[in-house]
């Protein structure tokens, strides 16, 4: 129910598939993850064994072929474009729609022709040196089709690889190059590479699946794709997969700092990484909610669907029964028709709506993964009242957002986050709950299952794991 | 998950309206009924205080406007169809997908032009008699653009309000003549007209929003208008609202039979219906549950949406805790192309992952509403032990499937009914459960939280309220 | 060019084809005649071999599937639909758009069940006694789904039909009841029939295609179909095709009163009714206003599409070469945005650009078939002589439009005729034309290559062949 | 009705309108341009007063903001994109679809963003270096996001437009490095820059509109416009718009070799390209035809809509009357399900239908504007034939296809082209024609009305202006 937090991208892929169809289990990986981005998508695929049908075959030896689009992978693809990607190898790309961007270029993934052939990149992450990469290349005669990063990896990937004996050596160059959060995919005619971010910031993770090896940000997409998580992509690891088989490359990485809102929100709990279940993790901030803020009350009951998780927790740490407090109206999408100003009530009850018997005459302990402006829980605050409920403690399962996150994700800027000009209790005031408590930072290790701190919680404590210090 | 069983239609109306807006409201009301039809939808509007512009204004004082068309909700309006439907009162209706009928001439409402003028119906449910009904009519003259029982209702309706000093009258006649199970709306130019079936075997509740009166199918809808619910309409009674208030005619009841299957399945779990709340009602089947099929487990969980209560309720009443084993992909829509046959495992996966990490080493019991053919929970079982539970208890919080209803809900005939031709053992080792059991038809009014049988059970024991014995 | 005067529909049937893929052909036939109709259309099937994969097939014998729905012949139909219209005979319509009825409802085939059996009507023409038919039906108890005429004569049909041996017998007597212009194909489970009404005021031609028998409202359609033309039917006269052959019964004829206006501009140029080509009589309609009103000039000239064959005929008569002046873009259409309202002159130039090279120091002849409010041919007087053309002679290959048509053309009311308002000389100066000769009344007959009067032109006289007096 | 032989593509620009709606006249413009590519279209502003919700604006003074997408301008823009693009200067393009390489990347303008800033390019025409190029900039470190060679033109001018002074600067040397032919438009966040190769293969015209400087492929679109031509660009011209007024760079142009088959087939007949009238040179294309090649006859008729202009001047030479022969049905679009195999006949007649009654008993002299395969105009000669013609006489106005064009012309390659491999008389045989005459190669300067060759005939003659000789 955040709503103003959104993870930008989410990446697969595929190499070694006997058959031609690596597009097709990619597109079923996608689906996985659409949850991280619902803009565009796209899937770029290799190794054709050719009939010259694909949408986009260029000549020769140069064999990458790639359909993207705006839209929703089940609106992007139809069997006929699903058809047309001929190929055993794969990569795939959803992204997230930020407004004023939301252009048919910026789909990736991102193919490059170069003196040595060509070469696709997906890429999830965000870069903070951009502009300054991005000064030095146009200075030195790079062109670049757009304005997002994704294009100066590319970029940097087929300069370098042209310059370089492998591919891998040219993404150990890029590597050398870019600083931020980044899980790349970049598919060459004869080979598939893994890389993470020497920070783990962004998630990658390996499996198997039909007998050939596949990537994917989060391990449901590996489950989609019919197959099972091997292991993750190490900080700074380069992953190779080729006729050759499997290889590895090592390079220096930096404090462990894989993303902790990925386990409070982005990823599907169902998704296991860096060894961490995130539905688990889940259950444990709920309990750790109980245990810092317990209060006497009724019932527990979770936002849909990310306050679930975590009210599961809080329930069982504190003996208070869980209960289902609100339907979700599933058909609600882009196409409904928003009610007027004075209908706005309507609008929250038709997307959300409590259920009364469940609530009526209860105190009720409500938990939700994290509070941006305060509009939407309050809303929800008061229709549970309005519902009968007789108190509405809020227990968010992450602390305040105080910070602005550079590795990709969108939270937005520090004027808008209400926890930057409220204390506590002005919020819990605002939002018009009995008590409002927040995940103590100091229990996140607690909450990941780990005894030191291996992740990023910037937006949370301003720490960022590469001394970068954001502007905005 | 049941996914075989399907209602087949919801109503909404309002009337009494001070803005030109009703059909916005019915707008609101029609998505939280969306889940009860999903083939056609339709809004019919009078009362229009007048500019020509809508869709469809015939001459005179005949003034009822329509607009359907095949399709959801979200589809079949945008702000200029509904824009173009100006009036103060208006009644809609959703409509579910059978195979073989799927075409736009059974959209409803109905609208139909008569020597007194017009009238259009929204119709939810399923007559008995049709065939009988069809014959003497067409005997008599009668001539049907369908051969959907709706058609036979709103010509029977005009015909005699033609010869009535009432629609009210017209309306009383008319229940004299059909048999089976319905909810209506009638609109007039200057009126509009709830009734319900002598046995009440398909729901209708009145409520306020916005000043106005408002009738729907379920209490959600009344909810998402904006209003409150104020109470049932009773079996056998015709509501009329109008310039000179709300009255009500009592037509002699039968014995008082409310689907049970409303409870069970089909309404949303925020509705409160015959002054019985879904969603407890869910909780007290899974409550009886444990109690008739008590076993040794580690966890209970349900399959989602609807079988998610009744785990709530079972993992109460045992004390084993209840816990989220699987993630649903709401992304997965009509346009998702399903993987070849050999790829099926996938496609399960797809829309309905576990959480490993939820479930692994676990024995686990896990609620469904319902078993129809027996293939998806079987499929639904079979994750679950590959995810790594060791044992799957199966509780069914219904009776099992042994007749057809005639009261239009979709079940499908006795012989795609698993437990027509198995007994519960063999249902168990088919879906390859460690045990099953379904809930107790003698339960079913501790279900419902009453103590007599004030409703009807015919899909489990045969017992159709009116007496019909249906052929199928 | 007209741009106001819309034909209100088109008709095509096929009986007797050995394969079930009727509806194929009536789909081609339906693209011949789009031209009559873009609103609406849809194809109804029977005698169907039988899988049940149509989109309605109701039970038993009552063997009519019926495909419709808003939009043009390549929108409503896909490889899908087409092939579940199953069936050896079928009837097709197309519908043209008014505004304000521009609902699904309306689209035909209009599929009537009655106490015999079932019967598809499709309908191109107006009754003139509709409302006194409609009361008095209404007052023996019909119940009408719609406002529009076409559902009347499927009523009666269905309703005598009921009543009759025959459903040719059931014609005979609607044909007793309903007066103005119709052409009518009326498809049972077992037969085929084709009507025309008593003043041939609508064409309908009879062919054969493929070893079956067709019938189109124009024999362009019939071509089409890849068949060809047999003959007209004749005023007054039911035409039946079964399994017994082919049958006519001729009712009591009135004065034979095709519309002229077909000839001058609805058909297509292609089609022959009623023996005379609609070509061959533009060309002599050009003939004759060249004798009419010679005047000299370097050019003659047409306004796409309707204009250019009088204008090949007045160029043959007259001596002055025939040029082509415009060039037309077939690219503009529904999507296209229209320019504001200081942009006016840009939307003209778009839709239809004056070649300059071929008029720029030219006196020109410019022929169109009609004016309604001399808006349009205004704007193109002014495009030609910004284009250089020194002078600008407009003639017209029809009389002035006076009066009303009530047998099924959308001719505005006489408030927006220009002519009714103002005399020729006054048209030529509000249109900027150099001259304007109107093609004289009494040579019409000459125009269709007859000696008497066999044809309607009440639209320019008033004389209303069945003594009808409009009120409009 | 050559179907087989497209032109690429086709450009508009404007600079200097007052208003923001520069975008809205090119999208008229595009409109009139349609006609010479269909795939995709878009166009890119610059000069924004500024509001922030274009599509994409990126930051700071890289002020150029695009939409493109696949699909024809109707399609592509609606009043919302539209209203994104505001600006007071805009180029455009339309693309020409060829199979295999239909992809949303390869739409135009293309955008770049380098190092002094952004630039965007559209561009008609082919280059005959492309290869040489790729390599030579690929070995430099060049990276390309396609393999169409106008991302090469835009690679070039962002490459030298950061080494130099100003992008007139670039553009020249862009102009010594590419061959082949171009019409080239270049917007700059404060200049539009219009380029036409130093042969001048490619048309290119100059004109006002709006008080604004407009360039297009052909004067129809600068009419589109409102506007009126003003000059041609000349071969090897770089015209400059600015703040600063209009300049004009002369490269060193090459032997003048405008592309003949501009004014056979692609232009629209109401441009005016280099001077001359394509309409007038289509007429005098049938006059020589008619001097050529007479022949005893009773009609001459044009195959629709390339063939009528010949038609007209055959006509006219030879005094044998000109008469309409055919109605093309313009609702035969993309939509359209195509008959089987056997049913191939009637797919014809519906695009294409002969009126018998103008035809029936005559000896037809057709014109055609060329033959690729001759399976079209085979049919078309059947056709005429089926229709009553008692002799056709094919007159074809441009000299047989021998060669491929390798300036952006998508003629087949030599072993589809029917003249390759047949003399004229197996040819005449082939599409069954009772004679076949082509316009003699000699007489193309008479066609343009010029005394000497100053125009490209290669695919003709073989003689390619830049002494190119294609593989192909």
């Amino acid at each position: 129910m955040t709503g103003n937090i959104h993870e930008e991208c989410g990446v697969a892929g595929i190499y070694g598939l006997k058959s031609d169809n690596a597009a097709s289990l990619v597109y079923y990986g996608l689906f996985a993850l659409q949850h991280r981005g619902q803009e565009s998508c796209g899937i770029a695929v290799a190794g054709n064994s050719g009939d010259g049908q694909s949408p986009e075959s260029p000549e020769g030896d140069r064999q990458i072929t790639c359909w993207k689009a705006m839209g929703h992978v089940g609106d992007v693809f139809d069997s006929k474009t699903l058809s047309g990607l001929k190929g055993g190898r794969a990569i795939g790309h959803v992204r997230y729609s930020t407004t004023g961007n939301s252009v048919a270029e910026n789909a990736q993934p991102l193919v490059a022709y170069f003196s040595k052939g060509s070469l696709a990149v997906a890429h999830n992450g965000n870069l903070t040196n951009t502009s300054e990469l991005r000064k030095e290349l146009e200075d030195e005669g790079a062109i670049f089709r757009t304005t997002v990063d994704s294009e100066i990896i590319s970029y940097l990937t087929a300069r370098y690889a042209s310059e370089s004996e492998s591919v891998e050596e040219a993404v150990t160059k890029v590597m050398g190059r870019i600083r931020g959060g980044y899980a790349l995919l970049v598919l060459c005619p004869d080979r598939l590479i893994a890389v993470r971010d020497p920070y783990g910031l962004k998630p990658l993770v390996m499996g198997e699946a039909g007998g050939a090896t596949v990537f994917a940000s989060e391990s449901c997409a590996i489950e989609a794709m019919g197959g099972s998580l091997i292991r993750d992509i190490k900080p700074g690891e380069i992953v190779t997969v080729s006729a050759d088989g499997i290889s590895s490359i090592q390079t220096e990485p930096g404090r462990f700092s894989k993303c902790v809102f990925e386990y409070i929100y982005f990823a599907r709990p169902d998704s296991v990484m860096d060894g961490i279940s995130v539905y688990e993790s889940r259950i444990r901030a709920g309990r750790l909610l109980a245990r810092q803020h317990p209060v006497e009350a009724d019932i527990v009951t979770g936002v849909p669907e990310s306050g679930i998780d975590a009210a599961l927790g809080y329930a069982e740490e504190s003996g208070i029964p869980y209960v289902k407090a609100f339907v979700k109206n599933s058909y609600v999408g882009r196409t409904f028709i928003k009610p007027s100003q004075d209908q706005r009530e309507q609008a929250v009850k038709i997307k959300l709506n409590p259920i009364s018997s469940a609530v009526k005459g209860k105190r009720v302990i409500m938990t939700d993964d994290s509070i941006v402006r305060g509009t939407t829980i309050g809303n929800i605050v008061r229709m549970l009242r309005a519902a009968g409920a007789t108190e509405v403690h809020v227990r968010i399962s992450s602390p305040p957002f105080l910070h602005p996150c550079c590795y990709g994700t969108d939270v937005p800027s520090c004027d808008l986050l209400i926890a930057c000009h409220h204390s506590i209790p002005e919020i819990c005031s605002m939002i018009g709950a009995d008590s409002l408590g927040y995940l103590d930072v100091k229990s996140l290790p607690d909450m990941l299952g780990e005894d030191g701190k291996y992740f990023c919680d910037a937006c949370f404590t301003g720490d960022y794991p590469d001394s970068f210090v954001p502007e905005g």
